[in-house]
């Protein structure tokens, strides 16, 4: 979608929580960012080069990625002077924010006149089609969860960093901002419109080389009143030959649905895979992710420990240990 | 949303099935037409009054409803001087095209000039919420289909007019666009962006009388790769009291999917009830109903009696029946 490498514009984020896109970013794709921009009361540093906008497009910068969420998700005017700059310099600009840069006259005025380009991830940028449910070629991994939040995206991104420094063949398929905005593509899923949901999962994970993966990140959880909707489009629409089991152990009920208990996950297990073989018969759940930054190490051994036991999976915190098991576990597939 | 009664628009149809729209508002809403408008080489008739736009408009109409289907779902330029006329004369225009009538200028000028509204069913005209999953009071009643189209809204229309008819307290509460020209209301569940599917059928079947029944209009099937999303998100935003199966026994493979098989009823009823008692525990599956349209009679009632005898359930062809039995067992829950 949009053309690496960036520069990261951090504006005048207060807190890292206001610049988690921009450390994602540079966390999953070190790569891929030239360096940061930093307004003169911003209180982050990622630790990269700061690059003033011509310092940045002279060390190749293709796209300024706008990677601070503050109140609200605006385009500050304060940023807008930089922003106008970096067109002119001869850069794209790409952002994740509800304020979409399409509806921000100048904005739009000065991507014209310099012939460069304005991404806002949060929408789809194309018509997806209708799916047709066809089996494609190549293998398809996908993180499902016994709640929103739990940890799908961080272990997708973490598996294909692995296998790709272990020489596997493949690809993060991004569903939602973050994701779309650390891999530069992707389908911002929860924007789609009902009937081109799966139809875009098919879109983004076509027919691939028999030994290639698509590491889908997952969306929502069959078990969220408000977004099972689109995780049983990714189910349909990705066709998984193999399902991630992903759960935060201490939340105490679903997220924004504080009437709702998490499931159990033997019962995610059973329902993921029920509906995953209406498409695929031999899709397997070939391990379980499990996200315990709220808990002690001592704790969360012994946890893990205890799931791999009664689930008799592979369980592992992939933050903690890596995800190399549940690639060995990918592998037999 | 649009306003009763209406003049039923069946333009140039060359046959009945191009005037299905209309002969479906008819069928089901027969007090809401005043008459029908037919150009002069339409080979369609309803058998109700042909009537002129001005004595349409005398005789109370309040909306005309394009109740004509052509090749394509555009707007003819052949209409448009029926349809200004409307708008000139007081009416309203309801429409569920494909080609939007806000997007035909001249159609836009003429409302604005006359102070009427353009109604496109089709696509959404409000901003749904995010569903919050809290539980509402009232009871519903869901449709859901081993397939696509399987009879699923005539199923609802026809208890909803069955228990009106008997003095029950219910609402018909359509979610496609032949459901909302028929009810006058509703959601195009289709056309919904993701993030609000469920949302939107909470917004449709809100808190009510406990005695008050929602007949909710079922959509795809949770075994359709390319609509499984939006049946979830049904059954998760209209927390059902009560499912109904619906099936059409001589289908040969899913609608569209040609790899695709039905599933048995017994896999749509284990599916739905596990889908829906995330949502509410004590839902029930309480009957089937058959669309039996292409066996004939005696084959019709051993395939019913079969079903009946094997799943244990209420088992009908409300077309050839009525669904008497269905609400029943509706009134056991």
């Amino acid at each position: 979608m949009f053309k690496a490498p960036y520069l990261l514009f951090l504006g005048d984020a207060p807190d890292r929580l206001a610049a988690k896109m921009a450390q994602g970013i540079y966390d999953w794709r070190p790569e891929s960012a030239v360096g940061q921009f930093r307004m003169k009361d911003c209180n982050v540093d990622l630790g990269i080069t700061d690059l003033s906008i011509q310092d940045a497009v002279a060390a190749g910068a293709k796209t300024l990625v706008i990677g601070i969420v503050n109140r609200g998700g605006v385009i500050s005017e304060s940023w807008k002077s930089v922003l106008i700059e970096a067109l002119e310099a001869g850069m794209d600009i790409a952002s994740g924010l509800h304020n979409l840069l399409r509806d921000e006259p100048d904005l739009v005025a000065a991507a014209e006149k310099a012939g460069q380009k304005l991404y806002d991830v949060r929408v789809p940028s194309i018509q997806y089609p209708i799916a047709n449910g066809k089996k494609r070629s190549g293998k398809r991994c996908l993180a499902v969860g016994t709640d929103c939040s739990v940890g799908k995206m961080y272990t997708t991104l973490s598996m294909h960093r692995e296998m790709k420094k272990c020489g596997m063949n493949a690809t993060f398929r991004a569903t939602g901002q973050t994701g779309i905005l650390i891999e530069g593509d992707g389908v911002p899923l929860d924007a789609v419109i009902a009937d081109f949901m799966a139809g875009s999962i098919e879109w983004l994970t076509p027919d691939n080389a028999e030994d290639h993966w698509d590491l889908i990140e997952g969306q929502g959880s069959l078990f969220h009143a408000s977004y099972s909707g689109v995780t049983t489009a990714l189910i349909h629409g990705g066709q998984p030959d193999a399902l991630i089991l992903c759960h935060e152990p201490t939340r105490e009920h679903m997220r924004g649905l504080p009437e709702y208990q998490l499931p159990p996950l033997e019962a995610l297990r059973d329902l993921s895979l029920r509906m995953a073989t209406i498409v695929n018969p031999d899709c397997k759940v070939i391990g379980i992710s499990i996200n315990t930054q709220h808990m002690e190490e001592a704790e969360a051994m012994a946890y893990l420990n205890k799931v791999e036991k009664e689930m008799g999976l592979p369980t592992i915190d992939p933050f903690r240990q890596g995800p190399s098991r549940l690639i060995e576990a990918l592998t037999c597939v």
